[in-house]
């Protein structure tokens, strides 16, 4: 039995790790292709030996792990290791790449306890680095040097950052009307940066043929199947904080679907494992200017609708991981809220006035569509850092009223 | 023997915690003193029964905790203790409190291994988060709800955080010409800003005016002595870090003197302990445009010139810890490099691009220093994250060379 092989999404067809990783496939040879304005086909999934893994490690000895180091389970990962240790690269690279641990907050609301998995003081302070870190990773092992991705700003920081710790050349292709904090942020860690002219959709095309041509290993979402694998991380990490008590529910903000497609594969794989008896219900939360997955569900059908919200992080017309994102709802019982941005500011407002946790507005989605639909026993994912996006915050500051020094004298009278 | 009492680092006068605490005395009332353009006079320092701790705790199970938890060892904590667990705060409060842990980063730098501690990972985004959790708790402790301080920036924002995570309220006194990005920080948090009509001093000393009216516990840089306390703890979690092996220098950016001299506390309380034999040897980088240290030291007395540099975190006309801070300099035989903005910048550039750490320019400015002065076995404080000022990441990321689709498909020929 091989350590792990690909299997599409859609088809079944199976591929070797191999042929996969020398040829550089990335979707589904059969039946994958990227249109304009539709969710990937043929997304590709990555399956390990369970059986395998589970007879070598026990819940008790993960669970003494220390979180927020994903080479600490080996097994678990597409990536080539040797006595548990992944070869060819040292403990002090590795340590660059250290994400949250301990970042389970407990908020007070309204008289019960509420959970935040604060996912904001990774590398980069987004959730990305999760997937970043395992495609980094996966390009040493190729032995590529260069790594290209689309991304309208999150991603390609994130990729950014985690290439610059690594000294990986990254390769960001950008839509032209990209904020200007998000750009600073991806040009800050020295990417080669391509503002091209058109919207994401384009950039993301333009990404996939120059990569091909230059032999750029690529980190598009969705379409490299180690984006939806690294971003399993979290759940394990959760896991382990929580000494493998699972909460009941887990909000997560969705835009492209691969942050929940890769919460879902994690909690697959504790269960596969024997560490976990029930999944927890995976609650999708989208902003109502972009309610593509919520539409299909309804539907059954995917319809095209250009997305408009605040919460760019999860802005998707077309979200590329469409389909595997609805797979997580139905096979953990779970459902999708939409959130108008109007009620997302509200929560990036009460998470941070209220509980300290400054947040993206994306990231603060989950938040509100808890306050919308409350669920005991409930997990939030709060995504990004709030200072990624400054811009957002200025709206509900500003006319917030400032006392100037002689208002405030006449105060004290 | 009691736990701990307050002793004037300049004229000796010894004070009890009970009369300190309960009168809410700042300074010493023998020769403390608050002048424009001066530094402090009379700041108090906090003195344990080292040989107490000594024959309690030893430095292997000292070494055996987790790090990022200052309630771990509440035996060096100005803080109401049970047990070594404090009363009255539940650990789900404390753990919204936990610092970045794991953070030392190695890099490579021609060939040579440098160390980094990277402090820009913590809930606020910055090392000051280190003195608002003691000062937070300690307001919890005397039954105070509210707390001030003046800030031109991290400070106020690293305390405005804090006291959201913990259901406290805070007064933060800015001077008229604060960046609107650090203002917004500030203000995000839900502090009560009050925006000053003159410059730091003139913030200062209203908010100590007012605090005193209003009985707000204060957390004005150096004035409380908890904020030189707090900022200690990055020496235990280094310690902690790196089994005991402290590095040969640390270099850290300077300004007021408060990181510096906390920093020098906790090694100097490390050697009490009889924990470390030898004292690391303090390097402080100061701004050209901001090197009151400097000057101090190489002239032995104090002369104010007005502050003018890109690092705002360490502008400082009048470093408010001036005295202590230079003691720290000569009791480790460290020294005082001074940097211009331009290399600053430099720095900031090479760090995140090269490196993957995004830093303020203070942050930087330790980078900058040590390219100047290399030394061996050196740890360097990166102490606020890049995404605090992003303008001045805009200065350096304006000018780089954007392609455009139509240039790119040129090259691509």
């Amino acid at each position: 039995m091989k350590k792990y092989f690909y299997k599409c999404f859609q088809c079944g067809n199976e591929l070797s790790a191999s042929e996969v990783e020398s040829k550089l496939i990335y979707l589904c040879p059969k039946c994958g292709s990227t249109e304009k304005n539709q969710p990937l086909k043929g997304v590709l999934k990555i399956v390990y030996d369970y059986e395998s893994i589970k007879s070598k490690v026990s819940k008790e000895s993960f669970i003494r792990l220390a979180g927020g180091k994903i080479w600490e389970y080996p097994y678990l990962w597409p990536l080539e290791y040797k006595d548990f240790g992944f070869t060819s690269i040292s403990p002090k690279v590795l340590n660059k790449l250290t994400l949250a641990p301990n970042n389970i907050i407990n908020i007070d609301l309204e008289g019960s306890q509420l959970r935040l998995y604060d996912d904001s003081r990774n590398p980069t302070l987004s959730y990305k680095d999760r997937a970043s870190i395992l495609v980094a990773l996966k390009a040493l092992q190729l032995g590529t040097n260069e790594i290209s991705a689309a991304s309208t700003g999150n991603a390609g920081s994130s990729l950014a950052g985690i290439c610059a710790r690594l000294g990986i050349k990254s390769h960001i292709f950008v839509p032209k009307n990209i904020p200007a904090n998000k750009r600073i942020q991806i040009q800050s860690f020295g990417a080669n940066i391509y503002v091209v002219d058109g919207d994401y959709d384009e950039a993301f095309d333009l990404c996939l043929e120059v990569s091909k041509k230059k032999k750029w290993y690529n980190r598009n979402t969705a379409y490299n199947p180690l984006t939806i694998e690294g971003k399993k991380s979290s759940v394990f990490d959760m896991f382990i904080e929580l000494n493998g008590e699972m909460p009941e529910y887990i909000f997560v903000p969705t835009g492209d679907g691969v942050i929940i497609s890769g919460i879902y594969k994690g909690l697959r794989e504790l269960k596969l494992l024997g560490w976990i008896e029930e999944l927890p219900k995976l609650v999708a939360v989208q902003a109502e200017g972009s309610d593509a997955l919520f539409r299909y569900i309804e539907n059954q059908k995917f319809e095209y609708k250009a997305a408009t919200t605040i919460a760019d992080s999860i802005s998707a017309g077309a979200p590329r991981n469409l389909y595997m994102a609805a797979d997580a709802i139905s096979k953990t019982n779970g459902s999708v809220i939409c959130v108008s941005d109007k009620e997302i500011i509200e929560a990036q407002k009460e998470l941070s006035q209220s509980h300290g946790i400054l947040s993206e507005p994306a990231a603060a989605a989950s938040f509100a569509g808890y306050k919308k639909n409350t669920a005991p026993n409930s997990m939030l994912m709060i995504t990004g850092n709030g200072l990624k996006d400054i811009s957002s915050l200025e709206s509900w500051n500003e006319a917030q009223i400032i006392k100037s020094y002689a208002n405030w004298e006449i105060d004290l009278l």
